[in-house]
């Protein structure tokens, strides 16, 4: 796809760097493409729900993370990318060694970004699919 | 709403209190009605996005744990409560002293329950819209 | 809400009256105000789905319509209105005399509107909702 | 996928058959896999929004049909289907010689199917991507 910024995986690395909630539930940026992008993360203790699983919410902000970055990595050097709206089918109970989010770019608008996620769980080298994401993003102009 | 089971609100408190990502953001169960749920939660600095606002997935969490709860308290007494899907739209920044989860039941069926939520931020008494889910629940029994 | 353009009522109704598909489905706009709109339709023969139901595309039709003209009725003279996304959750069959959306917005924003829309059947004077709808509005401006 | 009953494709194609709403808006059944689908239609006047594409609600009409059978292509023989929600972002105009809907499903529970559908616009051998869906199906027993 398009790239309007060359020095999108910088400008990528830097924000997601700066998302405290990333580090609290211990995300890692392992790949980034233009209008694709992954992001690890173990299931640590701090984010299970009552059955002992990762919460919905996990798969959630690895999910939004990767389609919201996927989409940043398209935009141009001033924007910065918010979420407008996302819906999560959730599909198998989050469980294993790692969750694996890829984000990627559907429709790569310059008003709007659709964007789609998968979200696996791998365990033992295997991989079950665990939720699904479809949503939109939009640039923001810092004031 | 008609209640299946008396002990909802202890059923409710247990389950909660059981969630680990529920004390990694500091949420807080403060009222528990049939069909209808309240939870609250500070912007701690563990959960901030790149913006210093509270991560999309925070509002998500609390969204989507107070409707899931609401539609528990007008569930059976050995069923427990799984999010089926959930869409969330985003209507301002997640910022203030707390946030507010509301989630209620719109339709308590006994294979499905469909439910809304609506998340507020709140500062010096006053409140502003954050976001509003809509989503699908279903009873799960224990093995 | 606060009205952009005075002779919103006119551009909703004149825009309302070049949809084809309201045509088809028998559906007429029986109510316009600012950021909240009613639209009402028969359930004709030639919606129906395999069961005698109306499809859930009817309720789609009439939800989004109703809440795509909330969104028109709040925004400026030149603009045209675009649905960006949509979801449904059905909630019971749609069936009854007629159906009856309510639209209306939720985040009355600049670049983006929010709506929400409820879907009920009625007959005999008794309403059943059907369906709810959370979606997002653009505004487009004719070439 | 696994097949739950031999006679799926008969048992869709009858089932396609008596949606009158199908008829309405022209629409043809051109390729039943287990689990995966395809509908075919044109842009009839009659469904046409007030640009003159067709509507929303026909791209919902057609992704939602094309999942909603791809799911009862998995199910067993005395089953038929019903939507529960379905989400659609739409990502360009709805206008051409056909509309391709692709519906599949990614999660073949028994309780819930979980299903994504693409649709495309054609236009002189070449097509564009209108329409995203993302939804989930159930299972009913005629009573």
């Amino acid at each position: 796809m398009k790239i309007r910024f060359e020095g999108y995986e910088a400008k990528v690395r830097d924000s997601f760097g700066r998302q405290d909630l990333m580090k609290t539930i211990g995300a890692e940026l392992v790949r980034v493409e233009p209008g694709e992008l992954e992001i690890w993360a173990p299931v640590l203790d701090e984010v299970r729900q009552q059955h002992g699983f990762a919460h919905a919410a996990v798969s959630f902000a690895l999910g939004d993370s990767a389609a919201g970055y996927a989409a940043l990595s398209l935009m141009e050097e001033p924007d910065e990318v918010l979420t407008v709206e996302m819906k999560i089918n959730l599909l198998a109970p989050a469980q294993g060694e790692r969750l694996i989010a890829i984000g990627r770019v559907v429709r790569p608008g310059r008003r709007l970004m659709v964007t789609a996620s998968e979200v696996w769980a791998e365990t033992g080298g295997k991989r079950v699919q665990v939720a699904m994401l479809q949503g939109t993003m939009i640039p923001a102009r810092p004031e």
